[in-house]
């Protein structure tokens, strides 16, 4: 192999043309099919990755989080206080999740979904923490076994912004409104 | 029958559960098996979950990356500064990167590595832009689509340290000589 980087050739320059530039390259206008996309995606998602801030040093730290959705659609997620992502959100409540798997093939052509927002500590005895561990639990019943752990609370990643991507070339930004449940 | 060991009532049973803690409750102690498991979740990923800072807000965000390994074991990106991780990771190469994909049933009981570290772009016509661009295009031959394109660079990921999660109550903190190729 040569050490030169290589030239497109003649198939590489008539193929590069049908492939749209880049993801992140002219968002679309956020439409009824984008909507539903998002929706599929959150109603599908039964884990995701999560980014936050981590405590004390503020380095961006992607952790895998399992998730059930709240009555009104919003992710919740279950942690430990002895995790270092929940003593991250109990510093920076601003975090990120990541939404949809890839499957067969090229992983960047399959859509996914990335929620901008806040997270939200859900008291135990309250009616929203009751709500959430009702609705998480049926989503995940072994989660029954540690639930209930005094370091274990439920929270609510209450999306202000998203970004959609579809697959190559199809981007959006999306409102917290867009990803309410039509 | 006299000799026997008192029995837990229903209540000490349901307060001393089989499943570990917590994922964070106590780091085990590195071990062979532990580098084996970080190196096997690096070197089966095909993709992977990159936390980075977002530019202007500083919010985290998550993002899917199609993943590559350089010949040092050194994961390997390819973005476009129209995307806006690669905007994030002009302004702040700190970032991390979640790999490692759940199978069936609970999403918390498979394995994930999050490597902390930070990114270094590569330039195209360098010895180590010309690797990863090899490197990277075996591993996803598609890509040679858009690698060239201008607006495209690769980058290593370059890690510092990393958290390796076993599954619930296996956690380990890794050094970046603890993920070196063995």
């Amino acid at each position: 192999m040569s050490g030169q980087a290589p030239r497109p050739g003649p198939d590489e320059e008539r193929a590069a043309p049908a492939l749209p530039r880049a993801p992140g390259d002219g968002l679309r206008e956020v439409d009824a099919e984008a909507r539903a996309l998002a929706r599929r995606l959150l109603e599908g998602a039964r884990h995701g990755a999560l980014a936050v801030l981590e405590a004390g040093s503020g380095h961006p730290a992607a952790s895998r989080v399992a998730l059930a959705l709240d009555a009104d659609g919003v992710p919740l997620i279950l942690t430990s206080t002895l995790a270092a992502h929940t003593v991250a959100l109990l510093t920076e409540p601003r975090c990120s999740l990541l939404l949809g798997e890839p499957g067969a093939g090229d992983p960047l052509a399959h859509p996914r979904l990335t929620l901008f927002g806040r997270a939200c500590r859900l008291e135990r005895d309250s009616p929203e923490g009751r709500r959430a561990r009702a609705l998480y639990l049926q989503a995940h019943p072994k989660a029954a076994l540690y639930a209930d752990f005094a370091d274990f609370a439920f929270w609510r990643i209450e999306p202000q912004r998203a970004s959609l991507n579809g697959g190559f070339g199809r981007a959006w930004a999306l409102t917290a409104a867009d990803l309410a449940p039509g």
